[in-house]
């Protein structure tokens, strides 16, 4: 016999698939919503809800934007296109690049990268878009930027076979120490880049 | 400049309610509905709306039940009237005794523990209800199976001083070692009710 009414079961299912939430942390979840006001839960349903009618992919460069608009913010600021387009994974590695406040070209986002294990190829990402993009604008750097892990690496270095023909600079983040960083534990891969890029001062 | 749009931050903000849920596991989250399919967040939003709705509280035991009956499973059947009231913490408990199988009366959940540091004391729990019920209901034994933590132990002292009046039996979980558990690493104070509550073999 079920002690649980399914309304309490259902959402804990549905938890369960976010990731990072395994059952344990899906029944405390629904526990705190089913004590909490009617507010709560009413309004992380509505914008659930919201979370995809009212949003889009930018034409352009494929990073999140209101449903409202074509393009993004970026891509419709004309004073973006000086020639350079920043390369990343995900949307939320636009929001990072942005905070610097240290770029002023424009993105494209590739929504994932190559990874044969998870059956992640070419065509699943944003690279034919890419390429399409780079014959109509004119683009004079590519800045690879892509996460410095495996998967990031392999994906910089095909799109930087792919894109080679074309004759454009391409370039990739910096790497060596982060500020902050303690050289005593830092990992011997990140040390290595460190010395092989070192640079006179 | 906002880089991200509104329903965005909305979820964002949404999710950062939940108990564990910091600003990064939200993103995250937010950004993992918005890669998969429509089906997922559609059918997390509608089971949160039907949490509330179609859920209510037992009104004999206060355990959750299905807002379709006005009195849970348990209190429904008239052979779990065998005079013995187990009081619980949460409708977890609930959960966790009747996997069990060896309770055999009826529950009462008092949906939390006292706690003055959270500002949480008697009249927030459901012990009036339980005061009122024993008035009416023939019982013999009140099982007081809050938490073996300092505020289920407290909440449970009190319950006793309560209830005192009305001569009924009432007993506590057995403390001791867990099954499985190794001597070595059990804790002062669980060794100590261990040996305290031995018993001849």
């Amino acid at each position: 016999m079920p002690i649980l009414p399914a309304p309490v079961t259902n959402l804990s299912t549905a938890l369960e698939r976010l990731p990072g939430i395994g059952p344990k942390t899906a029944s405390r979840l629904t526990f705190f919503l089913l004590r909490s006001p009617d507010d709560v839960s009413r309004q992380l349903a509505e914008a659930l809800l919201a979370l995809k009618s009212s949003t889009a992919f930018c034409k352009v460069c494929f990073n999140i934007t209101s449903s409202s608009q074509e393009v993004c913010d970026v891509c419709a600021n004309p004073k973006r296109a000086n020639g350079t387009i920043c390369v990343v994974e995900e949307p939320l590695d636009v929001i990072a690049i942005e905070s610097t406040a240290a770029f002023s070209g424009r993105y494209h986002v590739l929504h994932g990268v190559l990874s044969p294990i998870e059956g992640i190829g070419p065509e699943h990402l944003r690279i034919r878009e890419l390429l399409e993009r780079l014959r109509t604008e004119p683009v004079t750097e590519i800045i690879l930027a892509t996460n410095p892990s495996m998967e990031g690496d392999a994906t910089a270095l095909f799109l930087k076979q792919q894109l080679a023909p074309l004759g454009i600079r391409m370039t990739r983040l910096a790497r060596g120490l982060p500020a902050g960083g303690d050289l005593e534990y830092a990992d011997q891969s990140t040390l290595l880049r460190a010395l092989a890029g070192r640079q006179d001062m």
